[in-house]
């Protein structure tokens, strides 16, 4: 089968045999999404080498002991626990610490014609939900996974800082998971007015006015980048909570100062569950089809990935 | 009166006139401590000047509107708000955005023969405290204050990284308020052996044992330096929260990935409340008299802030 690998510093299209690990279900990739972890791992971010890829939707070709999943079409959680520690019996292994993560630690991707999961972390697609919107559930879950890490009052003001693809599906599922009053911050227009439709507010990145300054019961940095952690930590009231959604390029200096003189709080949040975010594609309560910038055929996967890389490019999908 | 104070780049013991703002309790300081805030603000920090000391036990002369506190031994919190804010009404004006602070920011401080608070910051002290255990409330209270910001089990696995006057208090503090298990790191076998007269597990930050890594639920960053901050992050558990209990000196880096990865939180914390800090004293369940290292009277300030900055000096007392 096809399959987009990144192997000694190299990114390519080969052709490589389908995957075949006893005891899990095999699936094939209908469509998957470029991530920008995708991006940062073709960088060297956590020294994965393998097929790329971990947001996808796909038919469920065999499934051992559930048979009824085959012929279904599916996405899958990407965390892969070891099934034997605590974290795994308690049905959670997004920290089991010998988990794998498909694309991105230990586990081939799903930038490839067939990828392999757990039975476990498949989860069956509403007929209502599309390949091209179900294809966006795993970081939609991830946005959700905001609420698994702060409690958001519904009376709150938030502000998302980063009008990327992560800040969009942030805000909007903030928006609508909390109720709280949800701002957007970012650089480019066109992506701050997908927010806007969807009854975000949206203030400019270079034009914050000074009393957004200490203003926000939570900010989330969705921007990836050491100013926008400035940003998130600015517009934070004393005792607030910044939420880091995503890793920045390198290291950023922390002032512990402010930290402990407003007593902020900083949360890392990861990965969400996927249940959460199929209720919201399925309710069309997220706006995700704005989102997509390109789609490319498996065959030009690497032309996908440059153009995934460029600034300001929103998801780029790739089909196989 | 005397007051040692920090002007224009100089410290020195001056002859003031005593504080006289209308509407404030005036009490006479029988004991006053150096806290390395102190030493910081005349390394810069916050760019204060004026007299400088924020812990202190007195004797009120004048309360208006209070009168059954005059003679009175007292402790006082040491934010005073305005008043009139959201905060201040709800009895808390350690965040008010235009409060004052002890010895800190715009209010004179307890390193002099008198000082001035308002009537509500002063507690009375309970006569079973001595002054040499009073003195302590205020840090004693910053260190009960991390139970107001994180909430910690029982069976919880606590780290304090920093064996200084700190760590010491937070350690003993954690343990009893909330009766996990509390390990103190530090470099000083002396330190050390302090806490565990105390029934707390102790650990030589450079011989940390590998099981220590990622084993804590709750880590303390109470050493004020760019490695006790990696310290207590390398020991934090996925999903743990590291406690940022002292500013360090300047900035550190911060690596994001680990902490979005391993969905850590890092939570700040400044003051807390001195009733149960009080309480704590009064039913000698801290040991604050082994931390006590030399007393100085004020008339020799200059040298006990000399004292206090010299590493691994514990508590330096000023006796007006």
């Amino acid at each position: 089968m096809k399959a987009l690998r990144y192997q000694e510093g190299r990114l390519s299209v080969c052709e490589v045999s389908a995957p075949s690990r006893g005891g899990e279900a095999l699936v094939r990739v209908r469509l998957a999404g470029v991530c920008n972890t995708d991006v940062e791992v073709v960088r060297g971010y956590a020294g994965f080498q393998g097929t790329l890829g971990h947001e996808f939707v796909g038919t469920v070709e065999s499934a051992p002991g559930a048979g009824a999943l085959v012929g279904r079409r599916v996405v899958g959680e990407i965390n892969a626990g070891c099934g034997a520690c605590e974290l795994c019996h308690a049905g959670d292994p997004r920290h089991c610490a010998t988990r794998t993560v498909l694309g991105i630690h230990g586990r081939d991707g799903a930038l490839a014609e067939f990828l392999q999961l757990p039975v476990a972390n498949l989860l069956p697609v509403p007929d209502e939900i599309p390949d091209e919107r179900a294809v966006f559930t795993e970081p939609l879950a991830a946005a959700c996974g905001i609420t698994e890490r702060v409690w958001i009052e519904p009376g709150a003001r938030v502000a998302v800082v980063g009008d990327g693809k992560l800040g969009l599906l942030c805000a909007q599922a903030l928006k609508v998971l909390t109720g709280a009053g949800v701002t957007l911050v970012g650089r480019h227009q066109t992506k701050l007015d997908i927010a806007r439709r969807r009854g975000i507010e949206t203030a400019k990145a270079e034009e914050l006015p000074p009393s957004f300054d200490r203003a926000f019961d939570v900010t989330v940095e969705a921007s990836g980048s050491s100013s926008g952690f400035e940003t998130a930590l600015r517009m934070l009231r004393p005792r607030g909570t910044l939420v880091l959604k995503s890793t920045f390029h390198g290291k950023t200096e922390l002032d512990a100062a402010p930290v402990v003189v407003d007593e902020i709080s900083i949360v890392g949040s990861r990965c969400g569950r996927f249940a959460p975010a199929l209720e919201l594609l399925r309710r069309g309560a997220v706006d995700v089809d704005s989102l997509v910038h390109e789609e490319f055929p498996l065959a030009e996967g690497v032309r996908a990935m440059s153009r995934a890389a460029e600034p300001g490019v929103l998801k780029v999908l790739i089909r196989p």
